[in-house]
């Protein structure tokens, strides 16, 4: 009888290197997939194959989603103004939720009859896995050798030692993971709420003192950043210069203490310049061309696809309807945005659009206009007030 | 026949001095309030009652309702962490709604048979004060000289010179209005969208190169901020310490553009450092003893709040609904937030309470933990995802 | 001088009967256009057409907007389920917006220089009509006799008089104002809250007590209604039909008491039969189709959309971004709905879809199933409870 | 070793009977509490309380929680005019907290060690006490017999049989289950979407076709109702007697298509007359004292409510924080509302208030009042339209 086929989603850590070696051993045939979604360097990627083929994997695909990960996920996020308690960019979910998707499409064009992942049975990325697996793909067994057998980490650096493999030491004090639209920190310090996390935890280190501050024109069209500085730039290389460029100022860093799918809270470093600039311009420039209603709905609909996306409910079919309501209310956000980095921190200077709602030759705030009379304005005031008036009248106010 | 009383809302400004010889000389005695809600020095204060009595008013009272304003209006504000467009305070609109409450108060101690204020039919505050005055008072007069007239500033000016009232000349090129929730700042380059307000107009004025960071210790009662660095101080004096403080390193600097009553947009430049300092802080301590599902209705119901306070619509009763609302949803909004500050930034560093929902003798997120098993975690996972799968294959996916 | 060229919004009432000679002596050039949106018989609109040349317009032109008004208004009304205060159809809001477009695209087509229209400064068609001529067409001039003029309806009468011109006596004692999506009726008891409105009021009459049930089956495609037992309709035969049929057993019927936009209280009479068919039919296919939290925004939205609608915003851009929220989330809305109909109300008997959720193969309510064991189930509890369990704990409870 | 011992919530049917025996040859103490939550006649409380002895409890407890109920659960749910798919009375799911409640109350007051329920691992029951159960009392053992052995109700016959106690055989072919704000039925038909449960299903029984109409007065107190046709009543009383009216007239039956907290649909049918009267009038009442702000948000409120309720989450803070909102809410829902009782329906004829918002003296509908001019309303219909003209010239429209 033929051995089984899985697809196991592969980052080349630790719990996924278990994994690869302990389901071989079960008598599956495994296939690893490395699905890109920003954080690997190429020689990263090179690594992670190599390793694949060491621990016994059959074969080891690399998919790069990047632009995947933007168009099916970041215009939303973007779209939505979605920064979690609002500094949290959920770079981890929208990453978890892509990759999940790639794999399962991996797992359809190899044929696969099974489909795993190493998450623990601890946090947010079993329940992201387990959902969207279950979902696309309901007719494939799934495996979680991880949070099956419940093994601490130095059991699983024995399994693999006992079989050759020795995985490097782990560097550095804190648990880093990379990703194209946030890199999260974890150490010592997130584990309570009042600790601090040094400035040398995050990727970009200790900010100098002696930075000047840098201009910036980001320019969208219907809500697609689309050129920096003038220079017209796809959506990933984008993203990527501006981490770069943010990154040395210490642009989106912070702690996020939020709440995990699981009911407990989390505490959680992360450093998104590119998040940060995005959404800071994209919110302003927004403010330029969309009604007063539209911004104040917007608000309510951003933080609920956020929530969804976050909370692993993204298979839902209201994500879709979430996202009709968002691209719609993208048509005029096209313009342009100034920016002036400063060390940890950015100032919009101005924006400017082809839609623009604030039309000196009309009317200028504050100011005598062509639009209304002192009259007319007098005559809304007094009906604009009616309601309230009765309502304070009826109470015997 | 005796003449009719009017109480007028009074800045001391050229528009309210305008309104009370104008007032005078139809005929009213007129009574000048100046209700202040933090803007004004001693001194200043001192200036408004003579001029007034220059202006020939019967009367001038001073109303100090910078406890009032926080007790009614700026509580609200921070429970529901109300930032319009993430950055602008809405100290304006507080303000107006709290002057118009006293003036009307005035009016009704003093017997008036007539209330006026000084705004211009340009503005949301001709709006404001006229549905406050209305729903507060059906039975007063409402007069609104500068609105009904519609005369330039120079024909002001020159009313008052030919009685021989020579207004002080406008200081700088920009407009400043300063309150105890923020100064708001307008110039000619908040007239369009795209000029940098520079920092020479904020009050605070350039940003010093040499700034050392400065760790700050804000502690919170229910919601209301009631302690800095461990020491006690009524709210007042919090917000007016925070303001110093903050000012220095240009906190909660910005330009703000927005939505008006009327309809059209305006550009703002605002310094608001007390605001930024304790809205962050709050919104902080909020994620770690909050609920998820509080934190995420929360955000709606604040930003609600505030587009009814910002709108004119403060007497609506739905108001106090939210009020109720809010309060509730501070019960346990109890601890402390250590912040640093930067120039023109904060990093929040750290946040405990006694009613943590962090709690890592339970459970630490990510970790092995008592609170449940893989096995339980993968059930919670599989019925989790339950109606997401069901609906993937209704949709045939 | 020629002379100026204006388009009339013409119902053939006496306001815009008096419109029309007013503004032909005046010197206008007037054409009237009648917009039907479902209340005319074709006799009537002969009569409509009759009356305009005998008052003088130069022109005369009728628009069936009846296929107009579902395709960009019945249609979102039924799938947002939109019934305000949970009965009355928003006829005459719908009818309004439509009616507004359609006469600003005849202006257009006629090249006229100015659009007019015969409300009064008392309802909230004066602010529909307003802002659907200043937004689709701000250079034409607008002329609102009756609201500027403030005559009564004798002194209307009068003045037709003298000119030889006698409008026919209004018949009966309630004035009713039919349309496709719902007739409204006011009278006497309408005029306070506690009055009520006989049945012989309404038109269907007093309503038999000798009906028998009567079973329908409603078909919906993408939430757009399709068929009646069976037989494809169009969208507008379907609720002519339904009207017809539900008006003799009184379904949709009721007396609304609601907000007006110039902020005091109304009350109508409605009678809309096929409005409360559709919706309540529609309704009941979403729940079998749609996913929980669907259902549960869709509420939220419907319920914005109907009010943006009712309160004169419909040309805020908004209203198409919850267009497309809305329109994506009736990509599954397909189906029937088996209904019966009694005195005064249907009751619904049962709903199918090849979409359904409802799947007693995988899982039926209650039972035991494949999808889940009990001891997954006990995970899932246990976990779901968590943030309950540490929220109580942290209290002190 | 001294037996620990165990509260056990008991209704007295087959499952909890079954638990009785079982945890007592487990080596417990069984102390059997029942609940009263409205749909036990005294003779059953009785007969409960004489089985409990049988099936070898230590103790049997009653608590009449039908006040308690009322409440602390009932009055949100008029407040709210909470109807789950604007039909459903969430009768089962606040039911089932508050007897969640209830046995945690009396397992504390016993000083018991563990607390046990009879739900299985199918339905949304288990979800409801597992999170009350673990939420109140995280010191109790929880024991669910039924859920961890999965037996079926034939075996569960058995092993009570073996042991001499013979359940009586279930009569009729529907399952139902009642109680104070609803009955709840459930039969063949319910197990698919397209089947009618036959009116003889119901508790009420087919609909007599000879009623004549009745008409009721029902007044509430700040949304509390509190006299029928002018008697002050209770209202336990009050919702008791509306039940038995309602129920003659088949008023608010139906069948509800809903999901489940464990993502499937299910369907059930009910018979709530006294929460279809109550919460229809308190609505009408609501519209002629809120506001219309108010009554927008209350809609959302209200679901928000009504879905926590029914999901299992009760116990979250952010009820009690939507309880504050709908309390404050309910200041002014004080008056009177009459209704027409008719077979299957009712028609609401009037409603008064001394909160009444609609005051003839002031302004009438439609009418010229006293309140504004028409040219005043011009003005507003200007300005008012400023935004969305403002957007659509934006638009190139």
């Amino acid at each position: 009888m033929s051995k089984k086929n899985v697809v196991l989603a592969f980052s080349g850590g630790l719990d996924t290197a278990f994994c690869t070696v302990y389901l071989r051993e079960q008598g599956y045939n495994v296939t690893t997939v490395t699905v890109d979604t920003g954080g690997f360097p190429p020689e990263q990627l090179a690594n992670i194959a190599a390793l694949s083929s060491k621990l016994g994997a059959v074969a080891h695909h690399t998919v790069d989603a990047r632009d995947t990960l933007f168009q099916g996920y970041l215009r939303y996020l973007i779209a939505g103004n979605v920064l979690r308690g609002q500094v949290y960019p959920l770079s981890v979910s929208a990453e978890r939720a892509c990759q999940a998707v790639e794999a399962v499409r991996m797992a359809r064009e190899l044929g696969a009859q099974a489909i795993a992942h190493g998450s623990t049975g601890a946090g947010n990325d079993q329940v992201r896995f387990d959902v969207a697996f279950r979902s696309l793909a309901p007719e494939l067994e799934l495996l979680t050798p991880i949070r099956t057998l419940g093994l601490s980490r130095q059991q699983e650096l024995s399994f693999l030692a006992e079989r050759g493999i020795h995985m490097p030491p782990k560097l550095g004090s804190y648990s880093v993971n990379e990703g194209m639209w946030g890199t999260s920190v974890g150490g010592r310090e997130t584990l309570d709420s009042w600790s601090a996390l040094p400035e040398a935890a995050f990727p970009g280190g200790v900010i100098p003192t002696d930075l000047k501050p840098r201009t910036l024109t980001l320019s969208f069209e219907q809500g697609i950043p689309s050129a920096l500085d003038g220079e017209k730039l796809s959506p990933v290389k984008l993203v990527e210069t501006l981490n770069a460029i943010g990154r040395t100022y210490g642009i989106g860093r912070g702690v996020h203490l939020g709440d995990t799918i699981l009911g407990i809270k989390g505490r959680v470093g992360f450093e998104a310049p590119a998040a940060h600039l995005l959404i800071t311009s994209h919110r302003e420039l927004e403010k330029l061309v969309l009604s007063g209603k539209q911004l104040f709905w917007k608000e309510s609909m951003g933080n609920l696809y956020g929530s969804l996306l976050h909370e692993g409910h993204f298979f839902d079919p209201l994500v879709k309807d979430l996202e009709a309501f968002l691209t719609s209310s993208q048509e005029r956000v096209t313009g342009e945005v100034r920016l002036v980095l400063h060390p940890r921190t950015m100032v919009v200077e101005g924006v400017k659009s082809p839609h623009s709602l604030m039309d000196a030759k009309v009317a200028t705030y504050g100011e005598a206009n062509v639009l209304w009379t002192g009259s007319e304005a007098a005559g809304f005031a007094k009906l604009y007030g009616v309601a309230q008036m009765l309502s304070h009248r009826a109470k015997g106010g």
